[in-house]
């Protein structure tokens, strides 16, 4: 159970590229970095694209205004010249822009933690790997949600055979925000969202289904896809080629079979984000909109509610573990729980620990590289009408 | 609202065949025929294979010794000559009978009503119809749970617009009671229904998700599936080739897509019924394991939950209500719905009321026939490898 | 499990007075008797305080036109005459007239079943017990709610030490129908509840509580009411004295507490009935609106929702089981599985047969003159100002 | 919306008592004081009775090794001689020893924020609240639950006449965790929750129910209770006397009545801390274990299910919004706002910017005192009897 304590020797110093003012998942990433203050030390920025209101922002969090930088070249240019310069930067930008930062970045001999999707291509994902072996670096990649704990309980149920072997994967990820027509005052985040050149080859499928399927992949790692299929559509028509809607069917190594549905055009849904395995003995399920517990079905047995924060969950659950039982954790608690990570991460790295590195799960590069792999397969497929594509 | 006074001039002699001691939707015909005993009299019946059993079980509700028959041949043959012989027969018998029991039942100039799936093929439903045309006579299906009134407060709603244009279909039937490897002592209810030769070409597309669809047209009458995927596997290989879990992609001739996933071996699920439509306005929802309510969700505003019984519902949801808010109506009260419905069906057809049943909203023989094809599409699509196949 | 089949005998002939065609009520009573013809059939009634009406609507449910009878009294005359006369009649009047026409009844040597609250006082109830056993007849009373299975199931689990010793008893049955004043237009069956002349000493606690107090006796007989306080208002004022809101707080001999809140302003309420006993192990909980479902908590363990139907449930609760798992019953149901009781009652009695009677479990006079005491008792601590009173 | 920028001029120095390495609490406070680093800076502590492990827990959360101090005396001493010194100090500590602390500190010049319960007596609260004002300090109470913005939203649709006139309140907050027999090896938390001498009159009444009862008053100020009667019981012996159990009745100055049912003894209840509130047209829940919602039931309607982070919800809800809808809120959020607004009143106060205060809605000394009175009443009432009392 954490209680704030350093877990680190001291925190890192640590900026951001992006996530100003208006970025509502900029704050989100300062929530988690800076939970226990043992962890990460905000010390400089390039907030925005304005500079000026970049620096009125920063400054406004406690950041030194010398060290508000009008853009990340000169942030990254001008902490390398300090002794106490930054060791990590996070970068909240939109998606067209993360390979070009997170490339200066590691350059610039900085770890890195990277909003997803992270790149546009799988190709750039394993050129940036490298380039981070290279560096002796950590890519993190921010799928915020994966950070809640009760992931690590299906993770550690699923290893431990209570579902037997898995047969389907029924994933979703779905809201209704953009349901209605795009008018002329849409927002300036979504407006990047659902251009290509910025956004890359997909809406909602990168947007949202990265995490859901990077979740899938935390709790039941052993689980490839061989083959998939998916079917996308711009529903309100502006968002062409973009999809606002799309499922897919997929085909596991093991015959398992899986869907994932994701859609930004779902009206009205506010409970759309939600897992279930189902085995040859019993099912387990989490709705992100019920984040505090765990569904577990047997079959021929009453239905069973794991709730966070009692003794009977697995260690690798309560190691995560903040509040205490009957205290809801939300969205805040998973990012700090992955931020954490990502310290610890880092650490290890620095002092070259690879015991640390090889038992520490969290999103890494791999996991960033695979949810680009994620929709590359996907668009395949779709471009090519909806057919079953290898997933390579 | 219904409170069992006669809605036709007197009961209708009715008889079954199938649905003896051991058979659980025989009970379920019988609890919606005579729930109030006004519209069908349980008259006679060859309630089972085995003559004597059947005799036994008949007596035991109160039919005549001499009208419990060894078969529905004679009974067919033996109600005929009696002034007072029945006037409809309920079919509830393995799938591979239907068809040669329905054919026989429309020549003993009887009404049928019969279990789904209706038939093997399409074609068989397209004879059948013909027949019970020629004959003057109504073929009803026991698409049971389409009797919850609450499905037609769903059907209102989409019609005066209040989802807005449907986008999205997604529907599914599912539960874990086959998850289990069938050992030596499964039972005869289950053992035809995976063998070919007496189910037909499916199971669980035929058995559960033909419920499902037919709901979604009951409610949603003016889509028209314009093309479909259907995947499905044999989890339990003993059952191959016929299915134990299915997913279906369906692309609607208005733009619409949707997803079916029917199953028997999603362990542990007790609320897998359930049907979502996803308008550009807002979306309504429904779920078997809470038949007394919708789900309203309109995009930007609070979630709505409509309750059976209240005021504010439509004329033709109301119109089929019984209990009164607060009190819990279930299946056996959506059976009833749909018996009565049968029975003016009759009585109309009886009387040649066309206005009658032209607005009449049931079950009929074309809905028997839609859920023919719609298994059809299926299996084709997936016998040729889960690829996209027109729907014909 | 049930599926229809005769469990008496012969189905016993019965009568009704009023529920008639208005009556919300009488369509329970006919639902429950006549669920499978194989227990009561409709053979008599005085429907209506308006003969004329009365008689339309009994030959509209199938009743001789001949046996639809002006009152009570000219029916219990009339029918005495008959050798195919009525066995046993179900009252659903008013209040006021229970004791009257149940005396009645009971002198006319007939079974009787009817609503509750059964009588104003509990002297009537020792005195009409004291008649129907000296006639050698049954008194049911329809708690309907109470044939739900799943309350024996929760019987069961206590009688079995699941919960361990109990120590609170949460009781609820509440809704909003009545919380806007009471205009000009109230209807007739709103209006008598809250005349004292023939609705008696209270409105909520006897039209509402009486039921859920019941039903607590039935899950655990073994549990005495020492001592209680009854705090009630009445918030449209019109009412008083008869109270629209209560709240009663009980001291049981064992030590265990209680509570029970009853209302009919409790606005927009339509999942108001439940009852939740907290035991030193573990608690179990019952809502009336997911009637299909119990919630079995045990301190440090998954929460566990035990579901109808399903083969781990005890003996006790599948006895009562008709439609299976995965399909959903409702309060129709459950007058159907008191009804059969009340008929295998009558038949035991009949034929003298005790063993029977002493295992059977159903809302008897007894049941019947506890709910008279419990409203005695909450009135006369209500009416000394909300003060502890003995429960006599 | 909040979104970490600094809302005063700069971060107060802050310090704690108590809080230790195995405080639950004391977590809680940091995660609520430190989220954005812009309110409060840790700069001190005296965090644990054990000096040695106070400093090391102190030194691992980043505090100067030096300000670390053994006891509040030494640290409220030391800390003045500094121009840097703290400004506030929170106090989570046993109840016994709040008001010596509050009392210390204030003399020290420091602004206190307290858990509850605040004090034993509402006699030493009066004293508190004159020296603060004295003394020109805030005084706030950690009611941790009461920072969920969606009370807020119900506080604006109570006073907007959204519910019409109150007329039930319906407080509960029970859980199971003492359900168990306290062995020998009870936690230290534990055990002097239980301990008259250092917990003071009541058990749950002041570990759980003050809670809740600050928030009833927090979203509905107008409500005055007039009498109470207090119901309370030891199911675990070794308890007595003081209670584990109690359920509360109260009148409210406009006829209004209320319940409260808090306990430590409901077994495996993880959902019991809950408020409803019940007014003429309509009436509204809050459940804590589901912080993101709403239920708003207005008679006669649709039930509406309101979403935290919703653009319908009130300006006064929005203005805590940090994570934006979709994304779960939890304890930790409440926590960081009561935080944030506990900043501001200090700043406002170091101001003396009267209007700030006037219009800040956060759990001042007046609401530590008002759940001192709660206790005081409620065990007035238990002591006599459990019988009505006046609220004094």
């Amino acid at each position: 159970m954490l209680n704030g304590e350093r877990i680190i020797s001291k925190p890192l110093r640590w900026a951001m590229v992006g996530g100003g003012r208006l970025s509502q998942v900029g704050y989100k990433h300062r929530i988690g970095a800076l939970r226990d203050n043992t962890a990460f030390q905000l010390t400089a920025g390039a907030f925005d694209i304005d500079a000026e209101r970049g620096k009125d922002f920063g400054v406004n969090l406690g950041v030194d205004e010398e060290r508000c930088y009008p853009d990340y070249q000169t942030m990254f240019a001008e902490e390398a010249k300090r002794e106490d310069g930054i060791e990590v930067v996070s970068i909240a930008t939109p998606n067209g822009t993360h390979y070009e930062i997170c490339k200066a970045a590691l350059e610039a001999d900085l770890h890195v933690i990277c909003e997803k999707p992270l790149f546009f291509t799988s190709e750039e994902g394993y050129e940036i790997k490298a380039l981070a072996e290279k560096k002796g670096k950590i890519v993190g990649v921010t799928y915020g949600f994966s950070g809640n704990q009760m992931l690590l309980q299906m993770r550690a149920m699923i290893e431990q055979g209570k579902v037997g072997d898995i047969r389907v994967v029924d994933l979703q990820y779905t809201h209704g925000f953009c349901a209605a027509d795009e008018g002329e005052n849409i927002s300036a985040a979504q407006k990047w969202r659902v251009d290509p050149a910025i956004a890359g080859p997909s809406f909602v499928l990168g947007d949202l289904s990265t995490h859901t399927y990077y979740m899938s992949q935390l709790i039941m790692p052993q689980m490839k896809i061989k083959e998939l299929l998916c079917d996308r559509q711009s529903f309100v028509g502006s968002r062409a080629p973009l999809e606002d809607n799309a499922h897919v069917l997929m085909h596991y190594e093991n015959g398992a079979v899986g869907t994932m549905w994701t859609s930004s055009i779902n009206a009205g849904c506010m409970d759309g984000h939600r897992i279930r395995i189902v085995g040859s003995k019993a099912s387990i399920e989490w709705w992100d909109s019920k984040p505090n517990e765990l569904t577990y079905e047997v079959q021929g047995e009453p239905i069973q509610t794991l709730v966070r924060g009692m003794p009977y969950l697995d260690g690798a659950c309560s190691a995560d573990e903040r509040l205490g039982a009957l205290h809801s954790e939300g969205l805040s608690d998973a990012w700090a729980n992955i931020y954490l990570k990502f310290a610890v991460a880092i650490d290890a790295k620095n002092r070259e620990d690879q015991e640390t590195l090889n038992n520490l799960v969290y999103p890494d590069i791999d996991a960033g590289i695979e949810g680009i792999r994620w929709i590359e397969n996907c668009v395949r497929s779709a471009d090519q009408g909806s057919v079953w594509v290898e997933f390579k």
